[in-house]
């Protein structure tokens, strides 16, 4: 059984998950990251190696059966699970709560070695459709507070399979920094009476020293205050709170990704990186968030290729040193030239 | 010039240091953790490969000449400078501070090859009582408002040289983390009119399943809500809300650090960690910590072995998964036996 505990100094809550318990002799660090096809859960005709499907984009052939595009299933080990009760107690002076959520996998492209950037638009919009839909249905039942959506690119990165895949974790908790973001972004608004996001975003056109590229519809750069070498946050242009009302610009969010994955990859030698959806917490939490949401939260990505160790420094104290200025990678990412016509 | 950013949303500080700077190609991941001792700077007899020293405990022999038992330099590649001015300023909506503050490094043991834990008790006190001092002379300074202390031990934990080494890092902030854990504490106190870590010391011994072990002055567990496998927190089980105030119970720390140290390094195949102090902030901060802090802060040490990659949804969310009851790992590592008496 999982479980949720929070500490009581900070308030933070982790999953403790003792399905997935170790041994100590079991911590051994992976060597290769590209894995064989032949056992890979996620290649096409391989569908009875996972859970049966959720969702799928396939042309007429059957359920769980070869001929999709993009699939959807529950994570084999899930973090949290989705028929375990939604119980809360006290352990002494503790909080615990039951791992109750859910945990899946959107499985980008039946082909092993396709990675997302090398999709084409129309897939990759499809890929952020899928990911919308998830998050609706998800966001039905109001015990979850919290959809995480992130991509762990590369095993440096996290990801336990090499095959291009994006999870969604759905949590009864709204994650500590999410919650920080909130709140900085609801302080700011009381001061100012305007989006936090929307200002950097007029800023960061202003000042035009750490813009990546920009469409229609988005606006990536270099943060100010980048805690990591070649970070990389994904606006919507347009004030939006949530990640589902893009909806109806995923082929601009498609473009936005596809040439900013396709610069890391090709800028940075294909490094491993994560990928991180910030969107507004479920529509009907306890604690009041969205009477003011609409206005003060803007949906946005955050791309972060792993080129550093983080160190004890870091771990500690939350305080990250950045060896690379941000001016100086939003102009190497920008000048670079990527040919997206390649697409698959 | 190194300087220092905070994110306007979440308001976390951020050191961007531009003589670090490195360009895409320049990272490469190490392979070999064992450094040879030929080019170490920290051996005895290359004194002259670091900055002149700060300090030192040594038996007549000359400043910066061999004969040393622990060494304090400056970084050499320091991320704050001691010699830049104490500047603040805007840039458009954002803030931004000077790379001001000092980076220190405590060599722990003229030989390549000692660890942490392979030192004697007294040695190993000796090292307690140095940081305690390079604590003391640095809060001196009252623009200074955090001292960093932290160790990383192995490559994959952010060491850059294997030579058994502590570093500080004086800030002009206070870290984030640190930030959290202090007004955390502050509401508990504010609430309940006692100490959370004087409660969770109790709990701990009361409930008496997570104690790794305990002497007459210091109580090592893993934390209740672990982030990761086999965290540990050591406290002084005497309230003390700063790292100096131990400065009389040493000799028990040393043993506390010696058994702890040695059962990781036994259990876990010497694994790298990260080894972090939490101590009050600076005396005369300008936010008014200080009043309570004698009451509700209290120091601790925290000490992450890093046996998991951390994936996209704990950096994220600073939602962790730890694949590792606390429990367990308090009982595993409780029930090793370890031989101290192999002191060097």
């Amino acid at each position: 059984m999982s479980e949720l505990r929070k500490d009581p100094v900070i308030g933070r809550w982790v999953i403790v998950a003792s399905e997935r318990s170790r041994r100590p002799s079991d911590f051994v660090s992976s060597t290769e990251d590209r894995q064989p096809p032949e056992n890979c859960p996620f290649c096409e005709g391989h569908e009875s190696m996972t859970p049966p499907e959720i969702y799928a984009i396939r042309s007429g052939s059957g359920v769980n059966k070869p001929g999709w595009q993009v699939r959807v299933v529950p994570n084999k080990f899930p973090a949290l699970g989705i028929n375990t009760d939604h119980v809360r107690r006290g352990v002494g002076m503790y909080d615990q709560m039951s791992g109750f959520g859910a945990h899946e996998v959107v499985i980008e492209t039946p082909n092993h070695d396709h990675k997302l950037h090398q999709l084409s638009t129309e897939c990759l919009a499809t890929v952020m459709r899928i990911l919308q839909d998830r998050l609706q249905d998800l966001q039905k039942d109001i015990r979850l507070r919290y959809i995480l959506i992130f991509k762990n690119e590369g095993s440096q990165a996290g990801a336990s399979l090499s095959h291009s895949h994006t999870q969604l974790i759905a949590t009864p908790i709204t994650p500590i920094h999410l919650k920080q973001k909130l709140e900085g972004a609801e302080s700011y608004f009381r001061l100012k009476e305007r989006c936090v996001y929307c200002d950097i975003i007029e800023e960061e056109k202003q000042q035009n020293k750490r813009i990546i590229y920009e469409n229609d519809g988005y606006l990536a750069i270099c943060p100010f205050a980048s805690c990591f070498p070649f970070e990389i946050h994904v606006f919507p242009k347009r004030h939006q709170s949530d990640f589902f009302a893009s909806r109806d610009t995923n082929i601009l969010l498609a473009d936005m990704l596809k040439i900013v994955l396709s610069k890391v990859c090709a800028g940075l030698n294909n490094p491993p990186y994560n990928f991180i959806v910030n969107t507004a917490p479920n529509r009907f939490p306890r604690r009041g968030y969205w009477a003011t949401l609409s206005e003060d939260f803007h949906w946005h990505i955050d791309i972060i290729p792993r080129l550093t160790k983080v160190a004890g420094f870091e771990w500690g104290s939350g305080f990250y040193i950045n060896p690379t200025l941000p001016e100086e990678a939003a102009e190497f990412l920008a000048g670079l030239e990527v040919d997206t016509a390649k697409s698959k």
